[in-house]
């Protein structure tokens, strides 16, 4: 569950990735997205019909409780994320205002699963583990601990990609090189899922211009300074 | 220790602090984060003293070991910081390349101390609540449970806080203002904490013509495209 869900959050951060269209890119970050809600799903069933089987109470753990939360929140990422950035009738600059929020609960939700993950092999070891018991540390103890920290160093390490901005899909370069060297628009644009796909690039660019009126501005100031 | 935390994070990210000057807001941050390493220090003494009266192991659980990583990261991440960014050694490019690093390990060790907090919450309640039993539900675990669920959620608006890029402290704009103004450079620049004070702007600068370089070939490229 874990590796598909740091696959779909990466995704857009593999520089060989670049030159598929954003369309297919979206697909497969929804498409594991959905897988990983399936594995989510399945694993659900399982604990509570486990938890059923052996009379064990449900949801009574903080493991619960934030796991809980976390697919909560995880089923409304997942359903805003379709309805918003894959269907084409949300406008650009909804988009626009909403993909950073966007990214936030992705990346939040990502180590909430992986702070709920820690405290189920925490239970599951003070649980399993009674003879020898977990505070003898016998080998499986270590190694689980061992699993535990490596998840934390993945973990990490999936928020180190996702955060880099030069790793960062740079936006619709094949569009405009296509477009300079006279090759044929309609065929990136209708890979869009925007109705009108040109109006993206327009957004894109009123944000890059009022970037650059701001550095400008610090130029000028820059400029002034210099003089003095 | 996670409030301090929290408040050493998001200290450059009050706007009313925008008007301090740079190195007093350093001071508070490094300050903030001192007092959260000795806390730290006296809760490991607490911890140790107790598990040895109690003939408990010590760092036999995945709760300790996280932990433990997060503690020897964070020492390192407060000398780094000292030496880098306080001490008035470091050459301006140095400090450039080493912010995002200080950032990000900063932000993953917050989270890495909200997991273990969570883990320890978890063996905690196993381990005290006996009768009635953790899994009976008794009005100490919902308490606790709605703790730890709150941890969690004030953890993600910290996040939230410090990756906003619009709370950002502004870069030396006070500085900029007051030499725009004729008021006396001097007085900001023997407030910094570098030998020479206006290299950090010079760098600052270089960055965002560089930027603006890029933003206007991308405005560049837009022209072009417009005209097709």
């Amino acid at each position: 569950l874990v590796s598909v869900l740091s696959s779909a959050i990466i995704v857009y951060r593999l520089p060989w990735t670049w030159k598929c269209s954003k369309l297919l890119m979206k697909f497969i970050h929804a498409g594991l997205n959905t897988i990983a809600m399936i594995l989510t799903i399945v694993s659900m069933v399982a604990v509570f019909d486990f938890h059923n089987s052996k009379s064990i109470p449900n949801m009574y753990s903080l493991h619960s409780w934030i796991g809980l939360a976390a697919l909560i929140f995880y089923s409304l990422q997942l359903f805003l994320g379709f309805a918003i950035f894959l269907l084409p009738f949300a406008p650009v600059p909804l988009r626009a205002a909403l993909m950073p929020i966007h990214v936030y609960s992705g990346l939040t939700i990502f180590a909430t699963v992986i702070a709920t993950a820690l405290m189920g092999i925490t239970e599951k070891l003070m649980f399993s583990l009674q003879n020898p018991k977990y505070s003898a540390s016998p080998p499986e103890a270590i190694f689980v601990n061992s699993l535990g920290l490596l998840l934390v160093i993945f973990g990490a390490l999936i928020l180190w990609m996702a955060s880099r901005p030069h790793w960062k899909r740079p936006p619709e370069e094949n569009a405009k090189v296509l477009q300079l060297i006279g090759g044929t628009p309609e065929g990136t644009e209708a890979e869009s899922t925007m109705t009108d796909g040109s109006n993206a690039d327009k957004s894109e660019l009123r944000i890059n211009s009022e970037a650059a009126r701001k550095q400008n501005l610090k130029l000028d100031e820059a400029g002034q300074r210099s003089t003095m």
